[in-house]
Formats: C-alpha cells, structure tokens, sequence
C-alpha cells in the first residue's frame, strides 16, 4: 500500500533521516523538489550536547526540535514518522512501517549507531549514548546507582556502584568524562553527604596512544591534563574485552569494577535494506562516488555518517562528524538544483575541515580550527559559542545559554531526576 | 533488615511522600528532628502544571525539583528512594522497597491518584494524567494519534484519531481542555497542514451541572463560555460509563468516538498497608483528627490528598488540593516543634481557604480569592504569577517564565516531540 501524498508537478525527493544532512538538505531543495522526510523520531537531535542531557545539565527538550516545526509553512515538503525498511530499485520504491513511497530520487542520511564489534555480553550490560531516550537512560541509570550505593552495606559493592567507566577516548568520551568528572567534584558530594567520594572513580579507557585521537598532540595532552585535574584515569593503548556488569576485563592485566560502563568506542552506520552488495563497505556505511551517488545506483544518494566517499585523498572515507554531513548536504542540494536529470555543473563534493573541539569540565577546552588552535579557558568560550549557534531554535538556545549560565554561577546540575527509571538488562 | 540510617540523639520523623505536604513539614522541623523521607521518585512534582507538560508547552524537567537539592546540606535529613509497603505500627517500623525504617513519629503524605471507580475497561483504555510519565504518556500518544491519523485513508478513522474527550470538569479537566483548544487553534494545524481541522473535537464531559464545580456559579459559566471560544464543546449532567478505545458509552443517548479519552474525574488515596481499621475512610483515605493524628494510633500523622478530618465544618473532610496540603503540613509542623511528647499547646488544624484559580487557554482564567473574584486577562496574570512564585526552584522559574513568554509571543508550543513513545495498552 502507498501513503498518501498529494501528486504534484515537480520530482519527489524522500530524505530517510532528519539529522544534521537531513535536514541541511531539505532546506537547500525545498521548493524545487516534492521533499518527503522519513524519520523514526519526530524531532531532530543536536548529538553533540546529548552528553549534557546524560549527566544532568540539561533538558532533553532543549536540544531536540520539532522535524515538523522546522518546516513549518515550506510547501511541498511532507513529514511521515516511519521506519525505513528496504529499498526497491529496480522499482524506485521504499518500503517503510507505514506503507511504500515512490521516489524519484532517494537520500539515505540514517546516521549510525553504537557498535560493539560483536561483543554481545558487553552490548547487553554497558550503557550507549547516541540517541536521547540512550542519553536519558544514562542519567537515571547514574542516579539509580548512586540511590543503591546508599543502601549498600557492602563497601566493595558500594564502591562499584558508585565508579563509572568509560571506554572511547574520542570527543564523546572525553566531553562525558569531564561533565562526570565535575559531576563528583561539585555536585554528587551534596546529594550524597553519606558517600565518601574518595572512594568513587572515573576511568576514561581509550585502545590508542592519546585522547582525542584526531587531534593534535598537543591537543591531546591538554585534555588529558584538563581529564586528570578532574580526577579522571586515563588508561591508554587498552582494549576493553568484555564486561558482565560489574567486572570490566581488557587485554591488559588491569582490571576495573563499575556498575556503569558507557561504551563510546565505536559506531556502526545504520544501512537500509536492498542497498546493492556493491555499495555495501566496512563500518556498515555505504559507498558513495564524489557526489554522493551510491555506486550502482541512478538516483540514490547517501549523505553524512552512514555515507562512505572512498578517494585517494581519503581511503578511510571522511570522519564521521556533522561538519561532513552538511557539507556534503549542502553540496548534494546545490547539485540537485542546478540539474536533477542531466546533472550539468554538478560538483564533486569538497570537505573543508573547519575544526574540532571538545570541552572537558568548566573553563577548559580544546579547539583546533583553521583560525586558531588553542587550549583552556579561551577555548571554552569558543565551543559554548558555537555550539549555541549551532543549536536549532530560538527558544532552545535561550534556555541552553541559560542552563550553562546557572550550572557556572552556583557550580550545580538542577535536572538530577529520574524521571523514567532505567531498567536494567542487566545479568540477562 | 534495616536500613542504614546514622543513630542520632534526636526523635526520628519519616515521611512517606515527597509532595506539597512533605516538602513543607520536612522544612518546617527540620533541626528539630532526625527527618527520613521516602518517595519512590527523587523529585518532587509541582502537579497544577503537569497539564503543560502534557500539551507540549513545557519540559518536564522544569516543573519538577530533585528532593535531595531541596533539602542540601540539612544535617539530619536522609532521603532514600524507596516505595512504603507496611506499616507495623506495634513495632513503630515501616517495611519498604529497600528495607525496614523504625519511626519515632510516621507521616504518611503519599498523596492521590486517578480512580475510576472500578471500570475496568475504561482504566485500560484511558489516559491519565497524574504524575510526570503520565502527562509525558498523554504529550506522546496525542502526537503519534495526529501522525497517524495523517496515514489513515479512512475519514471516520481519522476524526476518531484527531478527537479528544476529556471526563472531568475539574480545575484539570478544565486546564487541558483549555491548553488542547490552544493547540487546535494555533499549533496543530501548522504542523499537519494535510490534516482538516474542522473535523478534529474536543469534547469535555462533567457530571456535575457546570464545570468547575467548588467554584461560585460566575466563575464556572465564565470558564464555560471561555472553554466554548476555544471550540470546546461542554457537556454537562453526563456521565462516561464504558470506553473500548475507540467508542465512548455516557449515560445518556450521546456517543462520541475518539481515540483518545483522557480522565480526570476522580482521585482515591494512596494508603499504605497497616493502617488501623477503623482509619479507612472513603475514598481510600485516612481519617485523622484535629491535629492530623491517624485515629486510633498514637504516633502516626497524615496530610494532604490521603488525610481526611471529619469534622461538623468538614463532613466531607477538605478539598484535595495544593492549599490544603501545605496548611496541615505547616500546622503539623508547629506543633510537633512546640512539644512531639506532651503535645502542651498544640493547635488543631484550621483551614484558610485562599481560593482557587483555573486558567483556560490564553488570556483567560477565573480567579476567586478572598481579595478578589474576576475572570479574564487580569485574572490569567494572576495566575501566571501565582504559579510561577509557588513553583520550587529559581531555574524553574526563569524557564518556566520564559517558555510561557515565547508561547505567547508566537502562539506556539515548541516542545511537540515524542522522546519516549507511548505504547498503547489499547485493545487489551
């Protein structure tokens, strides 16, 4: 069965995904194209402050937006909460929870997901942090353990219950780290007079030579600086292994007990099913040429994580940020604009790196762009800046820059409340 | 086994219940007492806006409070999240989720929830909307019925997706029928421009012969006439007696179909196992006497929703809202200051009634105070600033303040986003 949509003059583009390419390119096409968006959330998530909504600091609500909001009034573009199932083709169909859709042409931007790399005990007792009911999750598992911690008569257990472990050393593991690092530092310690801190520890566990892999090294070894005055322990060049719950085991002779271990070491792309065998490359992402044109496909384009653009210039593919997913959405809306069908002028797509950055805790950070690389406090104004700008919506960024200017004021977290209980699979 | 507790040489008061009533007695003698309160969530809700959080015009975050931060460095108070199974009030112990707590004195402050008066079917097929999940439940599943009413080729499927029916006509009843005329007025049909807004109902059915009942006769046939302007048809002298999730069966000749009927017509107490007998009173609450003493026990108290003070002036005992909690609290409260063993000087509970408000959707409200009685946008500022000054929490404030300002400025409600999907019991 098809969904109903309206029939009109111009070709149907369906984007599968409303994250950062998603939705770039919706706004580059919208009026010249019949633009269908498929997503299985009906808001669009600003991943890189998910770390904020995990540790207490901030509200999911403020850093999600309505899909539907964001295109309030655009005529011609169609919002269906669906599930993508599989792709047709030969058909130029995509069949999804809700009915098929016909396509013109078909943008797969599903973005990726924690992988574990086939570790299944470890996948079904540590926590991930991709998305926000995982990053909700997180924070009322936290507080749980720290509400049984209280309870505890055994102090070995007590003390599990109370250390978290965090396996990536990349941005995400390291901005976690830090907000937890703070989180013991200035915030738990009230909230649990009961408890003694000294006894609650933060191990940041990376497999490379430094944190923040992709930077420089002298940005690694001022996060790492930045992580150790927080009281977290770094551990480089260690795998971890396995983990049941409680006992974390690398390949090394360390061992660690935590109750909580967050895995953010490795994403996998999310692929949809009838993708050509040929486009299917490693990570779970999709091969694409330099216009993000699935290979062996005529009208199916592929943008963001999920996406591979395999060059001389970059045999690994692009790093799988969201400076890449608009960009290459931008590109891809440019090409559709100047000719969908004989693709005249089209251009092959050009990642200009505009930087990273990280913070770790209050008035420190790290940031490498092309106009300046540097470290502290400096730096952490810049990320607070650029990321409230990279916020969608008005009223998110008020109550964003809000937040962080009440947590800096009085050195607090207000949103420690587990308003959905974490359910454990724990054990399982 | 016993919990944890220090051992202090002060008289130990539990509390069972982290709202209105809890929250002021714990202030009230805190330092005089060794306070342990238990709730079985670590916040406490400010209720008379969960009707917002449900129509999407605020975060949850914001209207609640994390108990252990209210009560910060107080010596002597131990929160635990647990939930009170039994009472053992010969051993003065209470049994909960996490062990047993022996009591000097026992309040028991566990509030209300959503009675339906023993119809069942209509328990499994209607929403309720008495605590957080619950209102963020009724947020979601409106949402998913409005997305998939967008899906349904069949006319009277999608009428029955789009109506609401609210039962209750109540301060709550009243409040959501109100804020749900708002989204239909200004919100929905921007996101569903596909959608035909004339086919959509808000139907609120009472009981009683005008809505808002304990109000004067001015006031509930202003609120109907403003419930009326937001195209919310009132019935009045009705009664819903069955609900299969689909068809709504009242005790007239009247049948309405929508797929969502949210009832809020009736509350029952919360008691705890191991009250006296001869304390159980209608409505699942508990008859206590003049200085909120539990009858026939020696050390144990109640307030707020679940107490009920019988007396010639109350026969009905007290109202079950906000006021009344706070006034037995902060009475309770004095007196076990003044002496918890002699009981010398000890006032019986007198209520002040302060009045009532009820806002209906923007611009509108009624108030009845003893310094005033008006309805209209004068009113509706009052009652802004009323909630906004009883709300706990000075970021909740600003937050709260400022969500309601950028409302009203663009007749909008931002926070239309399904985080956790509502999974229908439906057809169960």
């Amino acid at each position: 069965m098809f969904i109903d949509l309206p029939q009109v003059n111009l070709p149907r583009l369906v984007i599968v995904g409303g994250g950062f390419a998603g939705i770039e390119l919706a706004k580059q096409v919208r009026n010249r194209f019949q633009v269908v968006m498929i997503d299985k959330n009906n808001f669009h998530t600003f991943q890189p402050l998910l770390y904020q909504v995990a540790t207490a600091g901030m509200e999911p609500d403020s850093i999600v937006f309505p899909l539907r909001k964001l295109f309030k009034g655009v005529k011609h573009f169609h919002f269906r909460l669906a599930e993508a199932q599989e792709i047709i083709p030969t058909k130029n169909i995509i069949k999804t929870s809700i009915g098929e859709i016909e396509y013109d042409y078909l943008v797969i931007a599903t973005g990726s997901t924690t992988s574990y790399f086939g570790m299944e005990r470890l996948m079904a007792n540590s926590m991930p942090m991709k998305s926000i009911s995982e990053a909700l999750d997180l924070r009322s598992c936290i507080l749980q353990n720290f509400e049984k911690a209280i309870n505890t008569p055994d102090l070995k257990e007590r003390e599990a219950l109370m250390n978290l472990v965090i396996v990536g050393g990349g941005p995400t593991g390291v901005e976690l780290a830090g907000a937890l690092g703070e989180l013991k530092k200035h915030v738990l310690p009230n909230d649990y007079p009961e408890l003694d801190f000294r006894r609650m520890q933060i191990h940041l566990i990376d497999s490379g030579e430094r944190v923040l892999g992709s930077f420089e090294e002298k940005a690694s070894l001022a996060a790492k600086k930045f992580l150790e005055e927080l009281d977290v322990h770094v551990w480089l060049n260690m795998r971890v292994t396995d983990y049941d719950g409680l006992e974390v085991t690398t390949d090394s002779t360390e061992e660690f007990r935590a109750a909580t271990l967050i895995w953010a070491a490795g994403v996998v792309g999310v692929r949809i099913q009838g993708i050509p065998d040929s486009a299917k490359t490693r990570g779970g992402r999709i091969r694409v040429d330099a216009f993000n044109q699935v290979v062996d496909t005529t009208n199916i384009f592929s943008l963001g994580d999920v996406a591979a653009m395999e060059t001389d210039a970059t045999p690994q593919a692009h790093p799988q940020v969201a400076q890449v997913a608009i960009q290459m959405a931008t590109n891809l809306g440019k090409n559709l604009k100047r000719s969908a069908t004989t693709r005249e002028g089209w251009k092959p797509f050009q990642y200009k790196d505009k930087g990273s950055m990280a913070t770790v805790g209050r008035n420190r950070a790290v940031v490498e762009a092309s106009f300046m690389k540097t470290q502290g406090i400096f730096a952490w104004f810049v990320w607070m800046f650029i990321h409230l700008i990279a916020l969608v919506g008005f009223r998110n960024r008020v109550v964003v820059f809000f937040n962080w200017l009440v947590n800096y004021i009085n050195y607090d977290r207000g949103l420690r409340v587990i308003i959905r209980p974490f359910l454990p699979r724990k054990n399982s």
